[in-house]
């Protein structure tokens, strides 16, 4: 571990439709030194999904095998389809001490929770009312009316698990959502236990100069 | 106590010189539902002070008065004067959900962490040298340097007690350090266990419609 900061796991964790992977996107474009979890998952890509950026697609078999050998930090059964987050990447940010964000839900996040407890830091956007959640999920193209139903059962669940998270947002409005993620990131990393820096330094300030 | 938000105690704890006089009255200003608690104590006005603005001066025995009804949250000498915190103020915002700012030293905060575990919130400001710190006791006013070297020793003994502190930020640039005191009022306020209106929202949002 990295002896001059303790790096931060920031799980973002919201019902699909509230907004969590814009604000992810944003955060990560405004702070070069944040890096993005990159999960594994056995479904298949959707228009416009990148192998590599959006998730590393594999099949079942590969996915068992990251399993067998300990290399996914969580990984969890979501409908028919698997998705996992490799442990490797995470190892090397806190090794550096640097920060990494993670789009994962629930059951990832409670995972992680119990792996990294000094790490993590947990927070879950909800949206203002299920009603325009609903529309968001109609409006996106190509979900049919049996997915859109489908999500909202899992947006449901997922909702139901926003007291296990250090942090609660509704995104009422974009923008304000992204400052309100900020604002926990940054006093985050002033909290004083994750800047190990801080133990020499105040040695030198009350040492002899 | 408050059914819909759990309100804050902020405190902001520096040695003399590191700039928290500064940092409070400008996030007083910036934010019109923070109320600032101020203080009682038994040392004589300074030129420019204004009682029951800056501190309630009060003699040696209407303090004693006040400990002995339990009318002090907290209290401590500082060289020959006495300090403390009325409770009143305290307990009736918390009771209205609002939040409360404390400037006060490490012995008032560690008292205020004991009898207000879950509402209190520490962040504690370093000068960026101890003799950034002297020349900035020197630069104000009437300070002789005699009143310079007895600071200097409780500026010492203050930090110190540094790691008492949730937050810690290093006061390198004002402007900068007024965002940081910002950015974790903001978080803290987002914190899950303080939004206790979150779970009806959250009944509302899940239930029948």
């Amino acid at each position: 571990m990295n002896t001059t900061r303790r790096g931060l796991l920031f799980v973002l964790s919201s019902p699909s439709g509230a907004g969590k992977t814009t604000i992810t996107r944003r955060l990560l474009a405004d702070d070069p030194s944040l890096s993005m979890s990159v999960s594994v998952t056995t479904r298949p890509p959707r228009d416009g999904e990148v192998d590599g950026r959006d998730y590393h697609f594999i099949d079942k078999r590969a996915f068992d095998d990251l399993i067998a050998t300990h290399a996914l930090l969580e990984y969890a059964q979501v409908f028919e389809h698997w998705y996992g987050t490799p442990l490797a990447p995470v190892e090397q940010a806190l090794e550096d001490g640097r920060d990494m964000v993670f789009d994962i839900d629930w059951q990832g996040a409670k995972q992680v929770r119990g792996r990294l407890p000094n790490h993590i830091v947990s927070v879950f956007i909800l949206p203002p009312s299920m009603t325009e959640l609903h529309d968001r999920l109609r409006r996106r193209a190509k979900d049919s009316e049996k997915v859109v139903i489908t999500r909202m059962a899992k947006a449901v669940d997922e909702v139901s698990h926003y007291d296990e998270y250090d942090y609660v947002l509704v995104n009422n409005d974009l923008e304000q959502a992204l400052v309100e993620v900020k604002s926990i990131l940054s006093a985050e990393r002033l909290k004083r236990t994750r800047q190990l820096w801080l133990v020499s330094f105040v040695a030198k300030l009350l040492g002899p100069n």
